[in-house]
């Protein structure tokens, strides 16, 4: 008998869930590979949609050419000294070649180890982005820079947990990195449900409900987790909403951790950040906000630049203790930095060509060209769906999500009972055997008991995907009914 | 007050240790950020020289040309459509291109996100690279991509602790990244010493003797840490004792992690991998080491290719349960994924120019020219020690580090006593602010009581800096004798 079992390894990394990447994917990179060796004959599809991940690239969305020239450059430097061929060979612009020597000046090598926290001269590009972006100041001193933004929310639950009874809020449904992070450190996940009759949006008695209860049972809660846009619900926050929040954290003592990586993925009204909005209130109350202590987070893997093979992001601390962020900084010094090219990415997502900069017009046109066919594949899905039986699902507003209710027949239910599933993961399972798309079930990121849902992405170049699901459901309901 | 103090986040993130980044390192970045901005007038030295580190890149190390012009292609594939000017306008050898067509062909997009534990085609690749290198198969499923060999070993820390009284052996000194996480992780390291004696080799009567009294003590202990060559001794294990180890491990039904980050920096003997011994031992004695559970790790940061910026490395199981396994692969997918274009440096790294390739002439100069620049500043400041009064250093084996021992005057343990600081401390504090070099105290790593050393990297370029530390050590002496 092996030393390790799963009955004897870490209870608690045994106890995480992450559906995202759970039974479906792997089924679905099966399906993929029969496909790729020619062996798909006796599948029912000919192609394999992975629209249950948030991965832009790997699906229809190209690269922002400005950011990948640039990187050619970082990572060979020796074309520099051939600038006439980049400039005229390859059609290079000069603002390529200007911003990848102020990396390379600032950055030393991309295959050397920055500072734990990061590159100076990045930070303070990202403290400027952030100070146009709020209208207010931003010390590079409190940005991290961090492998994602999932490395930077595991650096902040790391931090903030003590003990299996501190309390974290965190909305469900949720990206599930949050509940599986809990789980593996072993701390408390206190629910709080978002309202789908309001879009998805955030209901502040539910929030305080949930925390009078887990207070009552005892509960050190001390955080509030918020995705906004919501993931997977694609809910865009209106200010009142974060107001309301920002109040019912300064009252009761709560950290704030903003999951804003979807910040620019906006389709319905505007993006307010929390820093924003925290500022706002706390000079027009002097005072009563400025105990506030907010974690942001963003990422270069999401929005128009998709770049989350290359791991990049940061967040932003306000209000925090000296002392704390000193811990922080040394939890992130024992994995020595994020990757340092990824850094450089995060760099050019919040300094882009601006007008007048010869590279402006092709970023200009990429960048609204990504947005625009996110929009017109968020609005197919979301028509495809209404045309579907026991179907719901609110517009699209944000984030790269739809997730739909599904009202099933009871027969469903009890077939998917028969194998042991929940009945969302029943239909999802189905679903994917029947046309290769590959969607999440609701139960992957917490669902109200009784409801069911599944998240699917709209990256998914075309719309012809769309009828394929549309197709299936009709049978699945009329197999069931 | 701030709702998060040092006295209320996760006791075992503030009680984690990690002096390799700690107020060393920040004081050297200080003096640094002076000398750039021409206000080192007051500092006795011109430059800071950062041997506290191995970050090969920062200092005299340049990357291999072959890796960085492929990485510049998988950045930016467009390029592929001017092969003419990469040829010739370039000067890139076709194997160049051929690798990254093979790369993005199996990889997709560098900006995508990977298979939760790698691209397919790469752990091949490693596979193939395992086979040659130790003359028995390896499969691609039980391989791992990681951000660096740090995060694999979190990783495999993370599935093996299940509780306070998880205990696992680990050399002292050591690495400071397995003490701090198994305090993150709130288990017990059982410190086994090595033998100063033998340039640091391993003994396992020392071993066995710590295993035991832990396990008297109560200790549930299931692993042990062997890294080789070592870190910071520099000690270059023989064949003999890590069969005694793999026996040892055996008989107790431990498991055996071996971090063989520095496999190449070999300079005495040569090295010997767990793997091919633990098959080699299975061979020889069939049914007796059948059972033994062995991860090795590798980095694309140290060696040769010196690319720790990228964050790239993997570990491979052998024995391991497939449920364990399958917590493991659940575990990486939380945080997604490795970086992929440091997943792509891996595959180069394990699979280079060879003879007859285009580049492989360069290569093989260039790969050399690092190995032998190591091999001479190791010995230029293995040298120097030998002509410092009380200070005796073994002959540089491998990997990137002398870790000499001090034997300081009372009077400079009284001056260290005063400031509240360790004697060893005390001295890399003014060797720093003597001369700009920053080294890293033995009680970083761990050392046995009473006894002093220090950790420096030998990467640093030319040798005048190794005379900085002669004269530093005199006065020092001068002074406090």
């Amino acid at each position: 008998m092996t030393r390790l079992t799963v009955d004897n390894i870490n209870p608690h990394v045994r106890a995480a869930k992450y559906a995202v990447r759970g039974e479906l994917a792997v089924k679905s990179e099966e399906f993929k590979a029969l496909v790729a060796k020619g062996e798909a004959q006796s599948l029912p599809f000919d192609n394999v949609i992975n629209a249950n991940i948030g991965n832009p690239q790997q699906l229809d969305q190209k690269p922002i050419t400005f950011f990948r020239q640039v990187a050619s450059i970082l990572e060979n430097p020796q074309l520099l000294e051939k600038e006439e061929v980049l400039l005229n060979g390859l059609g290079y612009k000069s603002d390529v070649v200007d911003r990848a020597r102020w990396l390379l000046k600032h950055v030393g090598s991309v295959g050397a180890y920055s500072a734990s926290n990061g590159v100076p001269a990045i930070k303070e590009s990202i403290a400027k982005f952030l100070e146009r972006r709020d209208g207010f100041p931003a010390n590079p001193a409190n940005i991290y820079l961090s492998a994602g933004a999932s490395s930077g929310v595991n650096t902040l639950l790391h931090t903030i947990c003590a003990n299996p009874n501190t309390g974290i809020l965190v909305p469900i449904p949720q990206y599930p990195l949050y509940t599986a992070t809990l789980s593996v450190l072993d701390a408390t996940c206190v629910p709080y449900y978002l309202d789908e009759s309001k879009n998805w949006g955030t209901d502040i008695n539910t929030v305080r409900s949930a925390y009078e209860k887990a207070k009552a049972d005892g509960t050190d809660v001390r955080a509030i987790v918020i995705i906004n846009p919501g993931n997977p619900t694609g809910a865009s926050l209106p200010e009142e909403d974060i107001r309301q929040i920002l109040d019912f954290a300064a009252k009761e003592n709560l950290v704030v951790m903003a999951d804003e990586v979807y910040q620019t993925n906006v389709f319905v009204g505007k993006f307010h950040s929390f820093k924003a909005v925290l500022r706002r209130m706390q000079q027009e109350t002097p005072g009563q906000y400025d105990g506030v202590e907010l974690a942001s987070l963003h990422s270069i893997s999401k929005g128009m630049v998709g770049e989350c093979g290359h791991r990049g992001g940061y967040f932003e601390l306000c209000g925090f203790d000296p002392e704390v962020e000193a811990n922080i900084y040394k939890f992130v010094s024992i994995m020595l930095c994020a990757p340092v090219i990824g850094q450089c990415f995060v760099e050019m997502m919040v300094n882009p060509p601006r007008q007048g900069d010869p590279s402006f017009e092709l970023y200009d046109k990429e960048h609204s060209g990504i947005f625009e066919g996110l929009r017109q594949r968020a609005n197919a899905l979301h028509k495809a769906f209404s045309e579907m039986e026991g179907v719901q699902c609110g517009e699209p507003q944000g984030s790269m999500y739809l997730f739909p209710t599904i009202d099933l027949p009871p027969k469903a239910g009890e077939a998917a009972a028969a194998e042991g599933r929940s009945p969302d993961e029943f239909y999802c399972i189905r679903l994917l055997e029947a046309t290769g798309i590959c969607v999440v079930p609701g139960s992957g990121f917490g669902q109200k008991d009784g409801s069911l849902h599944f998240r699917t992405t709209f990256l998914a170049p075309g719309t012809e995907w769309t009828g394929r699901i549309v197709k299936f459901h009709k049978e699945f309901m009329e197999k069931y009914r």
